[in-house]
């Protein structure tokens, strides 16, 4: 997401640090030390305005979540929307996620969600695509075994690409919609800013894939 | 597909066996014989009233075709616009096309055609859909090593149950479209005549994948 800079973004990050980390590799094996318990770890690799992770954390108190986002000027409104209401089990990281091998323990994260990721839609900056074989082999050290990856997007192109990609790297499929809003699964669905507003377009295409086979 | 008993179809059947098998099993070994030259091998499991396989039979002179239908009177259609200007290259079969292996040697077959398969929607009936595991045991067992399934449906629901299916199976996706009409292969593309009457209606899902990794 590109949005243009904020000026009040840079400071009102640096004075709401005990909710946003800004150098991740000092929380290496240290990460359930931000929350106040110890629980499974939901991460979202570009979280933008924090819409579904803060959700998603409301919805779920027995579970700790991370929202990650490359963009400052996008994840201090993220901040700024969770702190007028917040949860002791969130907690923002301004990085950029497909790095997250470098920040987590191997086996540490429950689930990663991948959220209206940038398309990316020419073939030589396929590696760009947070569905690319080599983010998944990121993902793949940092999650559970057990653990899953779950994908939306409404990007037709950028889903076929990934349910060949994630096929490829020996992943196994739990759940397929080709049309979530019009699935029985769409009430228990929490949207994204993006979904919400680009949804009546056409379809949300998503799929939930473990590495394991159990 | 469900039609009307056509009275004209068992007669004709009988009068044309030079292009239609009725005993598949006494060709066990010997499917080459029946075509003018030994060629690389396709079947159409569900060939319906055949306007998919006759068409790609006379735009590939260098494969042999064989077109399985269950149904008679469907079979017949298929057999009578054939012969309005047959070709060397096809033959059909009247027969249940889930019994591949029966009547196919092992590895005799280059690729397998699914076209716009009975979705079979209620789940006490997923064992008989054409793309459920057993199904595509006995494709395993018939197809080259190398050989691939093409899967198309305009059923989002097969479609999706046909993408968990192979994947939990361990097949290899070698290409998929989610709107196959309007993706770059369109200009390739033979439609069936149940694609051409109700494509407008809604995309076309296409999946072709292989058992091998190769």
């Amino acid at each position: 997401m590109r949005v243009r800079k904020k000026p009040w973004a840079a400071s009102y990050i640096q004075e709401h640090q005990e909710y946003i980390v800004l150098e991740p590799k000092n929380y290496l094996g240290k990460w359930q030390s931000r929350f106040a318990q110890e629980q499974p770890l939901h991460v979202e690799i570009g979280t933008g305005k924090g819409q579904f992770i803060i959700e998603m954390a409301r919805q779920h108190p027995e579970v700790n979540f991370i929202g990650i986002e490359l963009q400052e000027s996008v994840i201090a409104t993220a901040l700024r929307t969770f702190l007028e209401k917040p949860t002791p089990n969130l907690q923002f990281v301004l990085t950029d996620g497909g790095d997250v091998d470098e920040f987590f323990n191997q086996h540490e994260i429950e689930k990663i969600y991948l959220n209206f990721s940038d398309p990316w839609p020419k073939s030589r900056h396929a590696k760009r695509r947070l569905t690319s074989p080599g983010f998944l082999k990121s993902y793949q050290a940092v999650l559970q075994e057990d653990g899953s990856i779950e994908f939306k997007t409404d990007n037709r192109g950028l889903f076929e690409y990934s349910l060949i990609s994630f096929n490829n790297y020996g992943m196994n499929y739990e759940y397929v919609s080709l049309d979530l809003h019009n699935s029985p699964e769409a009430i228990t669905n929490v949207e994204t800013e993006y979904e919400q507003k680009f949804s009546p377009k056409g379809p949300i295409y998503k799929l939930v894939a473990k590495f394991s086979s159990k």
